[in-house]
């Protein structure tokens, strides 16, 4: 059985948690809150040198990290990943997108209004440049959905779960999304495939951050 | 034949030369200089609305962007990646480290030091940080090569040539890579690969930058 070490209220997890409960596969989950040092400690460190979740560990001790290389992995061979080259390169395209230019800003500035005390110096020394770069993001987003109703071919896949998990709590960061229909409708589609399950919310110490 | 638009003196756009190169395909290459807007003309907009290089384009018209992921295209059924599930996974998870852990911090150093002005605020601001977290990517590589010749498996590969990429032009940005032995040794390695070629020399007004 996989195992999967994650934070459930980080994204990056909650990818994998999305795609395990749509393929039906059975999995357990050790909760690491990196919020906290759990994925800087000697034991951890030693399954992910870089010290990030998530990572997932198989039964015979083998570890496998970055969330959207477990995504291609799990996915592999199912209607979740295109079996042609292109399409899948298309796939890994977008999911590279959002490691480089979404996923700094968008999860980032939720990160740091909900996971950084009220008067960290991040809030105004990082924020609007994370606003304003994860608007870039999402107006990249905004125009391919314009025309197509997935991030890959004609069919619901990991470029969408990658895409979708921290753009369904952009709010969290201070995004208004209310000049991206297209993103919203395909935010409402994806959480209307079937097996489709939300992150949970967080804890009450960062929602009262968040509410601020 | 495929079409690269690249700026050659970028690490990103290097690989996709390197790998070319060593898997002898023919390919033409559109130079974009992306430190004087040319990635953001109408023009390559329309190629691709997120404004970077590089991107490759057939000649049918169709565009993959995202360095990491035209590797993949590029060396799917070659030698340069490998064919079982599992070491591809690896491969995918490395080229991920490279572009969340590494290349925002190793390869945005470079471009502070050699692309933006002497007496930019972004030398104070954002090198140390680069510096710092650099050196964590750089210590998480170390420990791997420690014990293993290749990123991937017993074979050179797509995931070697994403990291040596900015890796070998890493003293650009200030790093020094003494207390790196493993490492070393790799870059060496990777230079005596078949077919490889080096990423051509910065302008004369960026080595001056970098010499300051």
């Amino acid at each position: 059985m996989i195992t999967v070490y994650g934070y459930s209220v980080s994204g990056n997890c909650h990818k994998l948690r999305l795609l395990l409960e749509q393929l039906g596969r059975e999995y357990r989950w050790v909760e690491i809150d990196s919020s906290k040092g759990e994925s800087r400690t000697p034991q951890y460190l030693a399954k992910n040198a870089n010290g990030r979740v998530p990572i997932i560990e198989l039964d015979d001790g083998r570890v496998l990290a970055e969330s959207n290389a477990i995504l291609c992995w799990l996915a592999d061979g199912t209607a979740c990943l295109p079996s042609d080259g292109w399409q899948k390169a298309q796939a890994l395209s977008w999911m590279f997108f959002e490691q480089y230019s979404h996923e700094p800003y968008v999860a980032v500035a939720r990160f740091i209004r909900g996971w950084t005390p009220a008067d960290s110096p991040r809030r105004t020394a990082e924020l609007p440049r994370c606003l304003e770069r994860g608007h870039q993001a999402l107006a990249v987003m905004e125009k391919h959905l314009a025309g197509n109703a997935w991030f890959t071919g004609p069919d619901y896949g990991i470029a969408d779960i990658a895409l979708f998990a921290y753009t369904d709590v952009a709010h969290h960061g201070g995004f208004d999304l209310a000049s991206y229909p297209a993103l919203r409708d395909w935010l409402e589609r994806v959480r209307a495939t079937p097996g489709f399950v939300a992150m949970p919310d967080p804890a009450p110490e960062n929602a009262a951050l968040l509410a601020i």
